[in-house]
């Protein structure tokens, strides 16, 4: 099996776990023998299930290469784009990729699937059946028809023609309100879960007739002249092919805290203490300190470095707008090479722990609105301050003035209290080198 | 006026903006026009506006000095029970400071008032009537009688012999279950809001009686062998010559956060969000990221670097078998000299932010088992390490090795980050000199 997972932007509703640089589907919420996985881990382990031998790509856009290669290591295909243009020209170069990259040939099934649906390994097998339905070329576009389990206000409806297992589809129809919705599962109609499953030539082809490219480099060399289209509409609705499958296994989808927490198998990760009076209370608690609830119900907390939700389950999911209000400092980030946490924040100073992992290092670089003090409190490394290597260990101090060219190189986890100083500190203030060796 | 207030010791049950070194008096909660002020400070503004001459004494342990220096200032005298005896021999040795130290008269009165009553200036004037009534010399003791308002169950009360302004007293009752309280109150009841006045000889003879000493300065040296009996049991029960003034103003018990954000007057303090669907709901945020709230009803959200507590606010009354279970390190503390923020903590080394006031230092000190880095982040003063002193501005670094001695004087406000590096890192691990200058 082929499979593209559509990795989307920051999940503003899962508010102070997900940031602008940290989505929902990064969050480690999920409970496993070995601690917590988050949903990317968790979709990608049961695909690696049903199918061992499975081709997984990653659409996503830059700023989450590094949460993915933190999380999923380096046997993932990851199809970058350079900048945010809807899911038509995301698909279109993850295709592209697949075929000019991966060398996927163009008789092959590729399956697209969200990256966060919270559901069980038959999905994954339904998603295998997809793929082989869409092979046999028995239509352009074969789809997964989700059984609905409720008349849902709030998702997308397809209605096939017939009751069968496998079904040709009629029409689609958007969120209906409650009555309509239920008129549409009377007639046997599914729940939108965004899946579908195409021969790879046939979106190719779709591609070249919407899009003026070559190959793979020369998409994403021209991806931010794209136009901004759904692949919704830019092929689904234009296409009279289309076949459905029906799948009537767990589906959930995680975008609020209500539903969140309705998939966490404990009530609290983190640090808490709930009295006997708490009822349906779920915590998720990110920092060093205990979060204690008393007498609470329908209630969810969430503790960040970023900021702390109390909210009624229900009302969380009307979290957006609140958020968007809210302009802060990121406090905290996973990158591939490990982690910083911003600990202290005054009007010229910002002090931070920096956790790099074995073997990893910095980007070689300088600011030149900043002097910066390194100093080692667990671990071992190397420094390379202006070209001048030195081992280093706890306890170390290196000082670095603005301009001077700087990085450090983890040989085993090396953690780093680094105190930047200087007026106008900022993120976008770093010069990259190459570190020459 | 003189007045003693007694200053109690660590309020759990405002976790977690108290904690061992900080108790709730000393929570700045109270808006004024500068800004928040906290119990101890209300109440002192309050004294003085109705007696700008009255003599204020905290008694309180060695543990509060520093808060109470750095939010009163030098203006107040202040008698260190060396470890914790009860009221008796705390009023006892308050008592012989007042005498001995401050050289009041064994003829004038004394008012001894607990440090943490939410009152209006009434109050006070009513404290300086009883403390003439004292004087008068009428009865031994004179009690203030808080009109009950409701029938509590958690008051004790004193039934006076009738229902003048002033009366003797018949007899007290501790805590009764309601209807008993509404029979009290029926008679005439008040509750015992702790307040008493007496001359000053009285309670010097009545501490001799029980306490074999000669002075201050003995009763301070052998103060830890004293027994530990309440003022109450020693004194009140065994006097029959007691009047009791009537106090109908205002005035509340802030003990418990739903008591205590009765008297806030916004809703909220520090950075908090809160949506309409919100109601009753209060949010005292120390920490530097905002707390959002979303659909609560009668609930209290508390969070700065010891925790964070969300409860509804009938059961925030409960907090304390909870608190009792959460051992931690102490995160922040206020001293006389400045504060210091604890911001990291791994294994082997902890990082904080000190702050420190201008003109003051830290004690001269070494630590036996850990190394220290010091990088000044605002400010300017002269570091002391080993004899050798140096001036230092932001951007400063200098590291100390265990078993060196060292201070830090800050000649403008100055914040520094200090990294602590060892295997045993402990408060305890801290050798005090003398600085020869």
């Amino acid at each position: 099996m082929n499979i593209i997972l559509l990795s989307g932007g920051s999940g503003k509703r899962l508010w102070p776990l997900s940031n602008e640089i940290r989505s929902k589907q990064f969050i480690k919420i999920f409970k496993t023998e070995n601690g917590y996985e988050s949903m990317v881990q968790r979709v990608f382990r049961q695909i690696r299930k049903v199918d061992r031998g499975a081709k997984v790509t990653v659409a996503t856009s830059k700023t989450q290469v590094s949460a993915l290669h933190n999380q999923l290591g380096g046997n993932v295909g990851i199809s970058v784009e350079p900048c945010r243009r809807d899911t038509f020209p995301a698909i279109a170069l993850a295709s592209a990729y697949l075929h000019d990259i991966q060398g996927v040939s163009g008789e092959e099934a590729v399956v697209v699937c969200p990256v966060d649906p919270y559901v069980e390994d038959d999905y994954f097998a339904a998603l295998n059946r997809l793929g082989e339905l869409a092979r046999s070329g028995e239509a352009n576009l074969a789809l997964m028809g989700i059984q609905p389990t409720y008349p849902s206000e709030k998702y997308g409806y397809i209605i096939p023609v017939d009751q069968e297992e496998i079904s040709r589809v009629d029409t689609f129809k958007e969120k209906p309100d409650e009555d309509t919705a239920r008129a549409y599962i009377a007639r046997g109609a599914l729940w939108n879960g965004g899946v579908f499953a195409y021969r790879l030539n046939y979106l190719l082809d779709k591609a070249h007739e919407l899009i003026d490219f070559t190959d793979y480099e020369d998409l994403y060399a021209k991806y931010d002249t794209l136009e901004k289209i759904s692949f919704d509409y830019a092929v689904v609705e234009k296409e009279s092919s289309i076949q459905v499958m029906r799948f009537a296994g767990e589906w959930k989808d995680l975008g609020t805290w209500n539903t969140l927490t309705e998939a966490m198998e404990d009530s609290s990760i983190g640090e808490a203490v709930m009295n006997d009076s708490c009822e349906n209370v779920h915590v998720i608690n990110e920092l060093d300190v205990p979060v204690l609830c008393m007498g609470l119900k329908d209630v969810v907390v969430s503790a960040s470095s970023e900021g702390i939700l109390v909210s009624d389950k229900e009302q969380s999911s009307y979290i957006k707008p609140y958020v968007d209000r809210i302009h802060q400092q990121v406090m905290f980030a996973d990158k591939s090479w490990g982690s910083f946490q911003v600990v202290d924040i005054e009007e010229e100073s910002m002090t931070v722990k920096v956790t790099l992992n074995p073997g990893h290092s910095m980007n070689y670089h300088s600011h030149e609105r900043r002097d910066e003090v390194w100093t080692v409190i667990s671990g071992e490394g190397r420094t390379i301050v202006d070209g001048m290597e030195q081992p280093v260990k706890a306890g170390d101090v290196v000082t670095m003035e603005a301009g001077c060219r700087h990085t450090i190189i983890a040989d085993t986890e090396l953690k780093v209290i680094e105190v930047q100083l200087g007026r106008e500190i900022s993120v976008h203030d770093k010069h990259k080198y190459e570190l020459e060796r």
